[in-house]
């Protein structure tokens, strides 16, 4: 076995995740998501579901929601999506969206306005305890994976390391970071702690 | 002074040169660019005028078009673009556009179909010959440049060393690359020479 500390690089295009009164507003009362395809971190779905996100400039039509549905409303997006709808996007982990951008979800049903929610993921591994042990990585540690890609490798720094139980261990990034890496798919990124 | 081989670290947004011929076809017989901006590059500048790039999926309305008019035609599109619209982008030094993308050209007066010309920008640094005798650089090195950002640190493997007389001292990136490293204008890089 190789000592390299490799994970697979996995590309995040544009998402909403709704909370459950959002998805409601938007789709009708009792409304539930339609499980479409299911994701790499266990019980993640993408649904058959897509909204609109409307910003001032401009309007992304058909954006994927991923379910099940949470505590509360997050829309993330690369910063290229972000400027071109003139929307804020602050680089955020999931979850911390206290002073988010804001903008406006339309769905077949309604509109909901979200005062803060909008974030740009930061980017992260998810790892099992397991292979964090055997990669000497804790939780919430920062480190850098370099990505060869022939044409545009790269070595991405402040990723943070986040272990749980529950999670399959790949790296998450945006499709501005995917795209500055020339990343397809099946890349497998290397791990350096420091 | 510092040991610390920095240059200034510039985002290209999308944008396309024109041959004289293309220009004619797009706005009319004799048409002549009209200056608007210079760029830091001398004697390049972004015009007035502006030009539709139309792809399979999708059109890019109002795209710069930087002057003078050039050989060839080549637009240089993010890979956040070039997915968008459904055309082919390799990634490329300016000027080589031999098996590049097609897509057509909109103007006031007419559409080419370009059947190849459109690139992603292949990262680089444009140097003087003083510049680069300082750094201990030379034409055609590839090199590796580190931004520091505070949340998206990242060093930009493959990055071409370009040295000309005419050039002024900075590196280019396109906005994939500026936001997956969430630059600010006027950001500093540091060359790692191996």
């Amino acid at each position: 076995m190789s000592d390299k500390k490799q994970v697979l690089v996995e590309t995040s295009a544009r998402h909403v995740h709704l909370s459950k009164s959002t998805l409601e507003a938007l789709f009708g009362a009792g409304y539930q998501l339609t499980p479409k395809k299911e994701l790499s971190q266990p019980g993640q779905y993408a649904a058959e579901e897509r909204v609109d996100v409307v910003g001032p400039k401009k309007t992304l039509s058909g954006v994927a929601i991923l379910g099940p549905v949470r505590p509360s409303d997050q829309v993330e997006l690369s910063l290229t999506d972000a400027r071109a709808i003139g929307v804020n996007a602050p680089i955020r982990e999931s979850g911390d969206t206290a002073g988010g951008g804001s903008c406006i979800l339309r769905g077949p049903k309604g509109e909901v306005e979200l005062k803060e929610g909008v974030i740009a993921a930061k980017r992260h591994i998810h790892i099992t305890p397991e292979a964090a042990k055997a990669y000497g990585l804790r939780d919430q540690q920062v480190v850098k994976v370099e990505v060869e890609s022939g044409e545009r490798s790269a070595i991405f720094g402040d990723v943070v390391v986040r272990v749980r139980d529950d999670f399959a261990t790949a790296m998450h990034i945006d499709t501005d970071e995917s795209n500055a890496a020339a990343i397809a798919p099946g890349t497998m990124g290397t791990v350096i702690a420091e």
